[in-house]
């Protein structure tokens, strides 16, 4: 083979340019197709997902990875055809049958779920559950197999597809901290923060888009290269030159979906400065959810919920929203910033937030590596969230155990990620405050260009050219340390800085 | 082979999968996409368009389909494979080096041709246009002796790709009673007509939307299998339980957006009453666009325009519009059923607007067929204008042969389809009439069920299991009679009777 590298390139980016296909009929799904729509696209999108999987795991490609590690490469395609390696070996690491045994185990107990969810029914759900387990620790089992030195236990396996280059020994320290540190913060916090007002009011859906759009053009969103559309559940994706987000518009409520906006803005963000010149190469990919989702919380936490900003919003919001005029922008900083332990993850707060995570973060562990089995869990929710939170789930799976949808078809390894992105938001953005003294006068004004900027030399560009904490590393001067969170936790709430 | 026609089935229905994600990403293009989003675009079509090319030629399927003719099929099976060595032959005929330099040849001469229409530059468009002509003469030279005993000329092997089983001879005989005939009727009608007052106004694009919806609703569009959205110029597209139209909304005119959204809609009828048992092959596509057109036109000149619906359409355009409250019933059919002979075919009215078809096909005809040259389009041009129609295009070639962009990228034998689809459209429903004598009352209600449920059964559902003329002989009695259409004319726009 003359370039064997030069070959598994064109591959490569045929298999990008089908994923272009797989992603914009993802979104038009849940965007725009009618209801009817289902059966076809569904026939559609398995098809394109099949040819998609055949073309990486045909012999060929093996052959031309082996070829191609022999041949003389400079650095970044060295890199390059590591990230070949990676995506390569997790797509030929498991037998067909198991991930067709995974694909139905998954839909039927999600699909049940959505149900027994409401009905606090959980031992139906754990009746389907107990196969999506099993097949997710022979999962585990297979892809720890092929890269033993890689991973220190099954579950790493299944981390290392979200948090790639992040590894459960590594996250469960950083995890103590907080588990440590969090749970007397968050009493100090509630202790000392006055009560915030409701937002409660009519805000017409429209004229919330008119908003979010304004807004992100101030977070720097380029609309001749995106699109705000509206979905059930606010999300990201895109391709280049074209990145979409979507939210939900409530019409008693307008934060919620402000918020979303501005966090999927950060999302968009990342996507959009990625290397252009790795274009359809699995180096010029994000590189793990980990500091996708540092970027989102930046966007959101560090930029949005910051006090200059939101005093910069409000004349905005005061323009597009009549009713929201009856609140001050002290009144509207206080309410978006409203810290309380509550059971439901999706609607805690930054300070709450990570305590949810850990306990994920355990459980799946534990659950992965067999050290519990699934009927464990609901006693262990209800211990974990007395301890972290003071709060019980005892018999109540709805608002405890059953609250999400991740473990359902079973992705486990997912959850870290979160909290691991809300660390890495504030490390990042506690570096760019060093680099920009006049940050406050910045965001104050709603120009964010030094942070983009900034993002994007330090991260953005990378793409997957490194790994995870190198790229921290190379930022901010050290791997993910959760001072930084914990600091700005306490400027904010206990200091009211910003 | 065992089952060689079955293997033949999982072929095409895969092809149609991919059809799917190249349908709604074409959509997607022209209805959504930001402009920066068009280089990954293309490079994904091209991608799944070269896969769809290579599924289809590969060697295996000619293996097939001569070894599924010796099979025992059933009669609609053997139907079917009769379609799919239609599309086969079709895609195989043609060697890749020249469906490459048409590609090219064509981009090229549509790209410049959009300049050069407005600077009138003929001299500049024939330099491009003579490649264009050579290369589609060789394209139908190829496809004429892959199968010589179906096409008499060239050009029959170029019209077969739009109106497939109506031949040059069958068209050039059912146009020539028009030649005769349009002309003095056109005299008789401009004698006869009252003036027909403008419609100008201001009419928000929102409410002419929503106008458009409810109309749509009346025409027995489901919204939960659908969609209408906004593009440069109307169209229609989809898949099974999702068909999509899309119109252009003016300030200035709200007739020509509703007019166009019946025409869809009309298309739309047609590719959700295909035969779902036939869903994803040949034999369950559309039959020809004679017929495609057919449905539109049906739907815009027969329904849309046919006074009773107007008179039921009246209330509602003025419930939505309330610039449009100004006309009458009276008025606004008038406006919408003005007569007068123009120099541009898409602005023709339904008297005029087939001779502007004669004269391209009489002139691509005799241009695939060697007869003329490029060079000699413009006299023959205005000289047609001017018999047919009496206006000149002498030196205007921006308002004569430079306005469509049909021939730029080779697209020969397509022009002739329009007009077969009105006088198919007013065949059709003259046998609904016979059927329905109550047909005036159910259009004057809104009513439109009894001419969909007809054109169901005797139009949509039967999909390619049949030719076209055999398909209006079981429906009508008779093949595409040009009298039909003669008659409808006479009856509007002489006798005022609908």
């Amino acid at each position: 083979m003359q370039d064997a590298y030069g070959a598994l390139v064109e591959r490569f980016r045929q298999l990008a340019r089908i994923d272009h296909a797989l992603t914009f009929l993802n979104w038009d799904q849940l965007v725009m197709m009618p209801p009817a729509g289902n059966d076809s696209r569904a026939a559609a999108i398995a098809e394109l997902t099949a040819m998609q999987h055949e073309l990486l795991t045909a012999p060929v490609v093996g052959d031309l990875l082996q070829a191609a590690r022999t041949q003389a490469l400079a650095a970044p395609e060295q890199c390059s055809l590591r990230e070949m390696e990676r995506q390569w070996q997790r797509a030929v690491c498991l037998p067909a049958s198991l991930v067709k045994a995974q694909s139905l185990a998954g839909s039927q107990c999600e699909h049940a779920w959505r149900q027994q969810r409401r009905d606090n029914d959980w031992q139906g759900f754990v009746a389907n559950f107990r196969e999506v387990v099993r097949l997710s620790r022979e999962e585990a089992r297979l892809r720890q197999a092929v890269a033993a030195d890689m991973f220190a236990t099954p579950y790493d396996a299944l981390l290392d597809l979200y948090c790639t280059g992040d590894d459960s020994a590594f996250i469960g320290q950083v995890f103590a901290t907080l588990k440590a540190e969090l749970p007397t913060l968050l009493a100090e916090v509630l202790e000392r923060r006055q009560p915030a007002p409701s937002l409660a009011g009519t805000y017409p859906p429209a004229a919330q888009k008119t908003l979010s759009e304004e807004m992100m053009r101030c977070l720097g969103f380029d609309f001749s290269a995106g699109r705000l559309d509206v979905s059930m559940h606010p999300f990201s994706t895109g391709d280049r030159g074209d990145h979409r987000i979507t939210t939900g518009f409530r019409e008693d409520d307008f934060a919620g979906a402000l918020q979303a906006t501005a966090h999927e803005t950060g999302h968009a963000g990342y996507e959009a400065g990625l290397p252009r010149q790795w274009d359809g190469l699995p180096v010029g990919q994000a590189r793990n959810l980990c500091l996708h989702e540092s970027q989102s919380l930046l966007f959101e936490n560090q930029l949005f919920l910051a006090r200059p900003f939101v005093a910069f919003l409000t004349p905005m919001i005061h323009k597009h929203l009549v009713e929201s005029r009856h609140f001050s922008e002290e009144q509207l900083w206080r309410a978006l910033t409203r810290v309380g332990p509550s059971l439901i993850r999706i609607e805690a707060d930054e300070v709450t937030y990570p305590l949810h995570v850990v306990l994920r973060f355990e459980i799946e562990k534990a659950l992965i590596n067999a050290e519990i089995e699934p009927d464990d869990i609901p006693e262990l929710w209800d211990l974990k969230m007395r301890q972290y939170l003071g709060l019980s789930t005892a018999g109540n799976f709805r608002d405890g155990c059953l609250q999400d949808i991740h473990w359902t078809d079973g992705s486990f390894g997912y959850f870290p990620s979160y909290t691991m992105g809300a660390l890495n938001a504030a490390q990042l953005f506690a570096a760019i405050r060093r680099h920009f003294p006049d940050w406050r006068e910045a965001l104050a004004r709603g120009d964010v260009a030094f942070v983009r900027q900034w993002l994007g030399e330090q991260v953005w560009s990378k793409g997957s050219t490194m790994e995870s904490q190198d790229i921290m590393r190379q930022a901010t001067g050290e791997g993910t340390n959760p001072g930084y969170f914990l600091d700005h936790l306490r400027a904010r709430y206990l200091h009211q800085q910003y």
